[in-house]
């Protein structure tokens, strides 16, 4: 593709690196912005430059955060005795949007992929176990929230042995099964086998 | 979605509001920014501001352009005497590349659009005009290279009732080997480059 303007050529260029961008979509982003008013361009430009260069990680937990710690860690009321791991902070949005748990998160920054070469060292791994370890630790349970994919399951089959160091620190894992308001016939087979094995008695 | 920095939550507010981006989209494209080393992302923002503050357009025939007259224009092996009229610039590089096409353009920046309140002033029909009837016009034959949708085919209406008033010039319009409906951007280069050869002459 042949462009008129170096200045446009440039920004699809740059566009176009993003993930799920490809160049035409680059070029569709970039007429947007040449239609809409100034404003939008350099309010997005700016707001991209301010995130990427004064972001910055909770010193506890590596979540996302304006300050030395997020919100949820210096949230008094929470339970600082629950420790959910997770991958990375799409997963701490995803969760908090439950409204269902009360604990702290550790984040890991990613799983292990001998494919793309991330190894153990290349995660957020050791603060973890420094975290369980310290003095003053209050952590009774780890909650490992990881996506159940092949690299997921090598994390977390690394996290829980590296956890078992420490007996008196409970390790747990979310459950699997049928999600809500899914269909039995079409749950894959492991997931409904796991589903029947890790059956729930209901209360009576 | 609650975010656990303003930072973050105002460059996916920002990204979000390009078209065909919604939130979770948004929040992937910044975290991968985040991951990135910060070059992408000030080359990015650079590169948009650039742009949208930089950029100009043909005095000529409205296409973006680096300088006073876009590259087209200003070159005097293409053929001055056939103008193609398009929608917007997608148009202009998706008929460059078919490479079957040696004359210049006029990019009318819209489609006339009652729903969307475009209406014949807000596109550049006037200067179109007015290149036709120029003492020094060169101008023989308009092409009518305007997506076969409805808005298009009023435009296309509008155009010809317009360019009557120069019986010396031909119009023509590019071909229906497009699909109706479809839009003139997705078309492959073979079906587009066809079109252009084998534009029919309209009835007057």
């Amino acid at each position: 593709m042949e462009f008129p303007s170096k200045l446009i050529e440039n920004a699809v260029g740059e566009l176009a690196k993003l993930p799920g961008i490809g160049r035409k979509t680059a070029l569709r982003l970039a007429l947007h912005l040449l239609k809409a008013d100034t404003d939008t361009t350099s309010n997005l430009a700016e707001a991209l430059a301010k995130m990427r260069f004064d972001i910055r990680y909770c010193q506890t937990c590596h979540n996302i955060s304006d300050t030395e710690q997020c919100s949820i860690c210096a949230n008094k009321l929470r339970d600082h005795s629950t420790v959910c791991v997770v991958c990375d902070i799409r997963d701490v949005i995803a969760i908090e949007n439950t409204g269902q748990y009360q604990g702290v998160y550790h984040v890991l920054g990613g799983v292990i992929s001998p494919i793309e070469g991330i190894g153990p060292a290349d995660l957020h791994i050791e603060p973890l176990l420094n975290r369980v370890q310290a003095e003053d630790s209050e952590v009774k349970e780890v909650i490992l929230a990881i996506s159940p994919t092949m690299e997921g399951d090598t994390t977390a089959f690394y996290l829980t042995r590296r956890l078992r160091e420490f007996p008196e620190v409970h390790i747990s894992s979310i459950a699997r099964g049928i999600p809500v308001g899914g269909e039995l016939e079409y749950a894959d087979e492991i997931t409904l086998g796991r589903s029947i094995v890790e059956r729930q008695r209901q209360a009576r």
